[in-house]
């Protein structure tokens, strides 16, 4: 019997600009799971306590972990790429298309995400000059020159390189407005893709039916 | 006919406090290589003029970047993800191990590195106040958890996650003295493998060699 896959996120977050409502890391694995047409449950557990349980699973006591039968996973990028292997339409099964998505994830994780995301965090608190501004915009400028040439990042097709990069780069105030041009236009086609909106609109909708 | 891997590197990096030298990470793919045992040999490019060439295959213009017959992969990650599947000494054979070995690599560069990076690049302007202070700590706070109670990562044996970890660890100024205490001892123990030593003293003796 084929057991469903089951995402687990937290109950509740708060929103705000500070807040990761809508932005929570679940999504990517909504969205990986809604393009290939997998199987999936999500369950939820608390984000105020996070006890030894929630620890035991993930070891930083952050969300998601996914379950796929006796297998539990953490971080974001692994369960990516652990699905991907489970379909064409998140990496081809060639040699070549799998390091090329598996290149372009990491690269998404640690070219990318590892500066915008302190970025964004040190600039919470209004600085008059952030630090990490110059390596921002050198990122994005060697980014931008690769999507100047390609509609997706890997392999001539949509693959979870794909959900991972836009995911990073729709985070408010990460593309400042007019900027790269390239890269824009390569994020919303990502979430102009029908699986996107499931994927989003499914924890904001259960965020408001928790009434807080 | 096997081709022999090629790990492509700079031909010279700058020592000093900020320098990267030491710590260039075709160290990581270097280790991973004598690990497993594989025929490899290492090229390098030009650190001061990187041409476009160089970007084609690395896009943001780094090292290292890993040929294997017609597949070139780019981000250290990626790489020893490619080549843990070549062997059982990087990764077990088993779907729970490679799924450990896989979540453990990405913590190490998303959870940690993403963290430790940026906190030690602002470090260097000598802030009065490190703003990702606090985060550091928090995050080798639960790897800490973590290593009180295992000898390796992930899968019960050592495996590239731990080659990673103990890249991003080493760095000097990462681990406080006396801090952490089952960190430090962690790292030791996969700085002592022999295959350690090769991956990080060829490079240094031919930083020394170019006379620079």
């Amino acid at each position: 019997m084929n057991m469903p896959l089951t995402i687990w996120t937290y109950d509740w977050v708060p929103g705000g600009k500070a807040g990761p409502r809508g932005h929570v890391r679940d999504i990517r694995l909504r969205w990986a799971c809604e393009e290939a047409g997998f199987d999936y449950r999500v369950k939820s557990v608390p984000f105020k306590d996070r006890g030894a349980e929630h620890f035991s699973r993930q070891p930083f006591g952050q969300v998601p972990f996914l379950e796929d039968g006796d297998i539990t996973l953490f971080e974001s990028g692994a369960c990516l790429l652990h699905l991907a292997r489970k379909s064409e339409k998140l990496m081809p099964r060639t040699p070549r298309g799998e390091a090329e998505t598996l290149e372009w994830t990491i690269a998404g994780l640690n070219s990318i995400e590892m500066v915008t995301v302190p970025w964004w965090f040190i600039g919470l608190g209004r600085p008059p000059d952030n630090p990490l501004e110059g390596w921002v915009m050198q990122r994005l400028t060697h980014l931008s020159s690769v999507l100047a040439g390609r509609e997706w990042l890997a392999a001539g097709q949509f693959t979870v390189a794909d959900i991972l990069m836009a995911d990073v780069l729709r985070v408010p105030q990460v593309l400042p407005a007019g900027a790269f041009p390239p890269i824009r236009p390569s994020v919303e086609r990502a979430c102009a893709r029908p699986a996107f909106t499931p994927a989003q609109e499914a924890p904001l909708a259960h965020f408001r039916a928790a009434g807080r």
